[in-house]
C-alpha cells in the first residue's frame, strides 16, 4: 500500500477489510406492503386500535361512542361542570343572535336564518362534536363565498326563494361532502389548504366583506354585484352624492365602540364577556335609538318584520333539477372544504391549548351531518367559528353543553323575542361584522411568515391579493395551486450537496453548512435531498454530471489526485421509480465512461429493493453499496492507495476486485 | 453516575462532555438566495458556463453556435460523414413517404400535407437542432391526436378547407408554445410526463390507431368518428355485411410482409434496410397490383390525385378568429407537449447511445421554431419520430445532414412523382400504420413497470384504460393526475421510522429494514423521510404522537425505563414551511407536557435557518440540536443514568441544565 498522504478518519482501524454492505431485504408480498401504505395513507391515527382484544358489546359501545362522543363524557358530566357551561352557552348566544342575523344579510338570505342555523347544528354537535369547546354557528367568509357563488346563477333579488332553496342544496351537498370525506378518511385532503394560503384568503374575504358593509355603512341603496376592489371602489366613489352622513356616524360609532371593547377585553382576560355582549348591547342600543327617534324613516335602513317560530322542515326545498343542482353541488363544495377547515383548524388548537384529543376525520363527520340536518330544517352552512369558539373558551366552557344552552337561547329568541329586532338598523350589523372582520386581517401572521419563510409569505400574498382584486374562488384557486406547486418545485428541483468529513470523526456533512468539513481528495460525496421520481430525473442526471465536471475542472486547476469515484449517499432519498432507476443506470454509464467508480451509501429497504429488482445492484456490484459514507470513503481509498497510479477504471480492474 | 445495565456504543469515549452541538447558519440576504433557487430551477445546466471569460467576439461566436449548432459542426464535417449520411438520408426518406402519407390521412389531412412535413422541418432542425441521429418527420399519435381535436370544432368531411387551415394554426401555437418553453427555461414541464404514463399513453393511443385502421382494411366507407373502444367496435360490428374480403386480404397480406421484415432486421441489424424500405416496397407493390388489375373499380380505395409542387406558403390561412382560436390553442398546446416529450426523448436516447450531449431547451427551441416554420409553409406538426430516428441511426447517419438528404428527396418526390401515388391503395397505408403501431404497444416495459414499481404500473396501465376507453386526451389528463398524485401522496404521507444502534458501531439505522439495531432504552430515535410541509404536517404530528403511545405502551409492557427522551432525526427532511414549524413547535408541547425531552439531530442549513427565526431552537435549546444521533443518544444517556430516578422532567431540570 502506497503511504497515505492525508489522514484517514480517526476510527478507521482496519483499511484493508471493508465493512459490512446493505443488504437486499427480502421480497415481501404485495398485497401485503399495499395494505400497509393504505393504511397509513387512511388510518394513520389508527382509530382501531381500542378495539382490539374486546369483547363484542364493548366494541358496540365503542363503536357508538366513536360516532356519538356524548355517550362517552355524559355518564361523567357534574353540577360544576354545568353551572360553567350555562354562563358559557348564555356568553356565546349574546354574540350568536346579532352575528347569526349579520351574516344572513351577508350571504344574502333572510336574517332570520341566522337564527335557525343557531338552532339545530349546535344540538347536533352537542351530540357527535369530539371537541369540547367549539361553539356551532354561521361564518362570514362562508356565507360571503355561498353568496357570491350562489348569485351567479340565481339574482336574490328578483327569486329570493328560489335562492333560498338553492342555499339549502348547496348547505346540502357541504354536508354530504364533509360527512364523506370523514366516513371515508380522506380529511388530508384539507392538509392541503396551507396555513399560509388560509391566512392570504382569510384576510382577503375579511378586506371584501368589509367594503361590501360600506353600503349599509354610507346609506346606499344601489350597489355593485361584484366582490372585488376596483367594481366597489367604483361603486362607492361613483354616487358620493347618495351618501348618508346620518348613517355613516351610528356605524362609524358602533364600529369605535366594538373595537374598544375588544381592545379592552384582549387587554384584561377577565373581562371577556365586555366584548362578548358588545355586539347584543349595540343592536339593543342602535335598534332603541331608531325607535326613540324613528330614525327608519329619515333613510336608516332596518331589518323589519322577522318571523316567529322555530325552524321550519325544508327537505321538501331542496332543488335537484338540471341548470341548478351544478351549481349547488359546486358552491356546496367549495364552502364545505373551505368551513370544514376553520372547522377543523378550530377545533384542534384549543384541544391543543387545553390537552385533550380531537380525532379529524370525527369532526368531519360531526359537521357533515350537522349540515345534512340543518339544510332539512331550514339552516344554511354552519361550522366552528373562530370568534364564538374563542369567546367560548374563554367563557369557560367545560363540555358541548354550552352549545345545548345557546340553542335554548336562540330557542326562546325566536319563539318570543323576534319582534324585538324590527327596529334594528342595518348600519348596527354591519359594524358588527366589520369589527369581526377586522380580527380576521391578520397582518401579523402575515409579517412572521415573510420572517420565517419566504415562499410561504408568497404563497398568502398571492391569495390575499387573488381575493381582493379577482374574486373569492379564484384566491382560493390560486393559493391551493401556488401550494402545490411548491410540494412539485421542491421535487422537481432537489438540492445537491457535496459532503465532507469533519475533522477527527468519521461523519461527513455538507460542506457549504459546515465549512469545516473537508472534501476527501479524488472522491466526490453527493447527497440528494429528495427522491428521486420522474420529475427530477432529468435534473439529477445533469446536476449530477456538472457536480463532476466541475469538480474534474477544480482537480485540474489545482493540480491534484484524478477523480476516482463518486459516492451518493441515499440516506436522503426516501424512494425512487422506474424514472429514477434509469437515471441512475445513465448516471453509472457516464461515471464507467469516464473511468470513475459510483458507491452508494445507505439505501432505504424500498429503494434497495427496486435497485435489486431492476438489476442496478448488479450492474454496479453489491460490494459498492455500504452502510455509511465513512465505510465506503475508506473502500475507495483503499483502491486508490493501492492502485495508483491507474487512473482509469479498467486498467486497475483487477484491483478494485480485490476490495 | 449510576452503573450503566447496558453497553454504550463502543466509540463513546467521554460520556460526560457531549459533542459539538449544529451551529446555527449566518443569515442570508434574501435576494441572494432567492437567485440562487432561481437559477437552480431554471438553468440547472448552467449553459453560460462556457461564455465566461470570453472576449466579445467569442462570445457572439459561442451565441451564434448555442442557437445554430450547425456553426459549430459544419466546419469540421468530412467526406466520409457525407456518405454515410446520404446512405441514412435516402434510408429514412423511403420511410418518410409513406408514413407521412398515412399519418397525414390519421390527421384528416389532405395525403400530400404528410410530404410538404417531410421536406421544410427537416431543413430547419438540420441548422437548430442538436441532436445529430434525430430524423424528423410526422409522428401516429400526434397527427392522431390532432386530427381528434380539430374535429370537435370542424368535421373534416364538411369543411375540410378550415380543418386544414385549423391544422396550420394549431402547429402554429404548438411552435410557438414549444419554442417558448424553451426560451424561458421551461422545459422542466416535459418531465411531468412520465416515461410510465407515456409508456400507457402510447400503448393505448396505439391500440386506438390499430383499431381504427381496421375501416381501412375491411374496406368500410361509413365509420364512427369517435375514437374509444366500444363504439368502434360497435361501429365494426354493426356493419358486417359491408366487410370487403378483398380489403381485408390485401390489408393482412402486406401487414404481415411489414411484420416479418421488421422481425428479420430485428434479428440481424446488418439488414436494417429490409424493414426500412418494407414500406416503401409495400406501397410500390400494392400500386402496381391496383394498377394492372383495375382494383380501384372493385371496392379498394386509392389515394387518388396528389398535387404535384412543393410547399405553398400558408402564413396567410392561419385562424385567428373568436371560436377557432381557442380549439387551436387547446389543440396545439397539448400536441406540442406530447410531442415534444417524444422528440426531447428520442434526441435524448441516442445521444446517451453515441455519448455525446443534447441540451434539452436548445432542442425545444429547435423544434418550436421548425413547427413555427412548417405551419406558414404547409406543413403540421413535427418532431423527432422514434421509429425513423432508429432507422437513421442504424443507416449509420452521422450528422443531421442525413435531414438534408432526406428533405431533398422528398422535393424531388414532389416536384416529379406524385402521379405515381395515383394508384396507392388505402388498404397498403392502414397496413403501414398497424405494423408502425403494434411496435408502439411496449407490453415488456409494462411488465417491467410492474415488476419493480407497482405504482408505476398502475400509473401506465391507467393511461392505457383512460386513452382505450376514453379519448386520447382524457388518458392524457389521467396519467398526469395520477403521476402527480403520487409525488403529493409522497409529501402527505412519508414514512417514519424508528432507528436503533447496530452493534459495535455508531451507526443507527432503520429497526425494520436491520433487525439487528437495537433499540435504545428510554431513548424513541425517529426518522421522517420528506421534507416536513403544510400537506403532512397534521399527519405527522398524528403519527409522532401515536409512536410515542406506542413506545411507552410496550414499554410499560416490557417493565423497562421510562421513556425519557424523543431524538427526531432530521437528516432526511430537506426543507420544512410554518406549517411544519407549528407542528413541531406541537410536538414539542405533547412531549414536554409527558415530561420528555425532545432532541433534533443534523437539520439542514436551512431548516435550522427557518427554525431559529421562528425561535423553535430558543424553545428547545440549542444544546438538544446535536450533530448525530450518537452525540444525541450519549447527551440523553447522561442525563438518563445520572439523573435516575426522577422520570418527570421537571424534577430533573436541574440535571438537564448539567448537560
Amino acid at each position: 500500500m502506497g503511504s497515505a498522504d492525508y489522514v484517514y478518519p480517526s476510527t478507521a482501524t482496519n483499511m484493508e477489510e471493508p465493512g459490512p454492505r446493505v443488504a437486499i431485504p427480502p421480497p415481501q408480498p404485495f398485497v401485503k406492503s399495499f395494505m400497509y401504505s393504505l393504511k397509513e395513507t387512511l388510518f394513520p391515527d389508527d382509530p382501531f386500535r381500542q378495539f382490539k382484544n374486546q369483547p363484542p358489546s364493548r366494541k358496540l359501545l365503542l363503536g357508538l361512542q366513536f360516532f356519538f362522543p356524548v355517550l362517552e363524557w355524559a355518564p361523567r358530566y357534574t353540577l360544576s361542570f354545568f353551572k360553567s357551561d350555562v354562563i358559557a352557552g348564555i356568553t356565546i348566544a349574546s354574540l350568536a343572535i346579532p352575528q347569526g342575523i349579520s351574516y344572513a344579510k351577508l350571504a344574502n338570505l333572510p336574517p332570520i336564518l341566522g337564527l335557525y342555523s343557531s338552532f339545530v347544528p349546535p344540538l347536533i354537535y352537542a351530540m357527535m362534536g369530539s371537541s369540547r369547546d367549539m361553539a356551532v354557528g354561521t361564518v362570514a367568509i362562508g356565507s360571503l363565498l355561498l353568496g357570491s357563488m350562489l348569485s351567479g346563477a340565481v339574482d336574490p333579488n328578483v327569486d329570493p326563494k328560489l335562492f333560498l332553496h338553492l342555499a339549502f342544496t348547496a348547505t346540502f351537498f357541504a354536508g354530504i361532502l364533509q360527512a364523506s370525506l370523514g366516513l371515508f378518511r380522506l380529511g388530508f385532503i384539507v392538509d392541503f389548504l396551507s396555513h399560509a394560503s388560509i391566512v392570504g384568503f382569510m384576510g382577503g374575504a375579511a378586506t371584501v366583506v368589509c367594503l361590501q358593509q360600506l353600503k349599509s355603512i354610507l346609506g346606499l341603496v344601489h350597489f355593485t354585484h361584484d366582490a372585488d376592489l376596483v367594481s366597489m371602489m367604483r361603486s362607492i366613489f361613483s354616487q358620493t352624492h347618495e351618501w348618508r352622513w346620518e348613517s355613516a356616524v351610528l356605524g362609524c360609532g358602533f364600529i369605535f365602540f366594538l373595537l374598544v371593547t375588544r381592545y379592552f377585553s384582549k387587554r384584561r382576560p377577565k373581562f371577556f364577556w365586555v366584548s362578548a355582549m358588545a355586539p347584543l348591547t349595540s343592536v339593543i342600543l342602535g335598534s332603541l335609538l331608531v325607535y326613540l327617534t324613528h330614525a327608519e324613516k329619515h333613510g336608516i335602513q332596518v331589518i323589519g318584520e322577522l318571523k316567529k317560530g322555530l325552524n321550519p322542515l325544508s327537505f321538501k326545498d331542496l332543488v335537484f333539477v338540471s341548470p341548478y343542482v351544478s351549481t349547488a353541488v359546486k358552491a356546496g363544495f367549495v364552502t364545505g372544504i373551505i368551513t370544514l377547515a376553520e372547522g377543523i383548524a378550530v377545533g384542534r388548537s384549543f384541544a391543543m391549548f387545553k390537552g385533550y384529543h380531537t380525532d379529524g376525520n370525527k369532526e368531519m363527520i360531526a359537521i357533515g351531518t350537522m349540515n345534512i340536518v340543518g339544510s332539512l330544517t331550514s339552516c344554511y352552512l354552519t361550522t366552528g367559528p373562530f370568534s364564538r369558539s374563542a369567546v367560548n373558551y374563554n367563557a369557560g366552557c367545560k363540555t358541548a353543553v354550552s352549545n345545548i344552552v345557546m340553542a335554548i337561547a336562540v330557542m326562546i329568541t325566536l319563539l318570543f323575542l323576534t319582534p324585538l329586532f324590527y327596529y334594528t338598523p342595518l348600519v348596527v350589523l354591519a359594524a358588527i361584522i366589520v369589527s369581526a372582520m377586522l380580527g380576521l386581517i391578520d397582518y401579523q401572521a402575515a409579517i412572521h411568515l415573510w420572517k420565517i419563510d419566504k415562499f410561504d409569505f408568497f404563497v398568502c400574498i398571492s391569495a390575499y391579493v387573488g381575493v381582493v382584486f379577482g374574486s373569492v374562488d379564484i384566491g382560493l384557486v390560486i393559493a391551493v395551486f401556488i401550494s402545490v406547486l411548491r410540494l412539485l418545485l421542491f421535487v422537481a428541483r432537489p438540492r445537491t450537496f457535496v459532503l465532507g468529513n469533519i475533522p477527527n470523526s468519521v461523519v461527513y456533512r455538507n460542506v457549504e453548512q459546515y465549512p469545516n468539513a473537508t472534501p476527501v481528495p479524488g472522491i466526490l460525496i453527493l447527497e440528494i435531498d429528495s427522491p428521486i421520481y420522474f420529475a427530477n430525473a432529468s435534473y439529477l442526471r445533469e446536476r449530477i454530471t456538472r457536480w463532476i465536471d466541475e469538480e474534474e475542472d477544480r482537480i485540474k486547476a489545482a493540480g491534484e489526485t484524478g477523480l476516482q469515484s463518486v459516492i451518493l449517499d441515499m440516506t436522503t432519498i426516501g424512494n425512487i421509480d422506474t424514472s429514477g432507476i434509469s437515471m441512475l443506470e445513465e448516471v453509472n454509464k457516464i461515471a464507467d465512461r469516464r473511468g470513475l467508480q459510483l458507491v452508494l451509501v445507505n439505501p432505504g429497504s424500498e429503494v434497495m429493493k427496486k435497485l435489486n429488482k431492476a438489476k442496478f445492484i448488479e450492474a454496479i456490484g453489491q460490494k459498492w453499496v455500504f452502510l455509511t459514507v465513512e465505510e465506503a470513503v475508506r473502500a475507495c481509498n483503499y483502491m486508490l492507495h493501492t492502485c495508483k497510479p491507474n487512473p482509469g477504471k479498467d486498467e486497475s480492474e483487477a484491483c478494485w476486485n480485490n476490495v
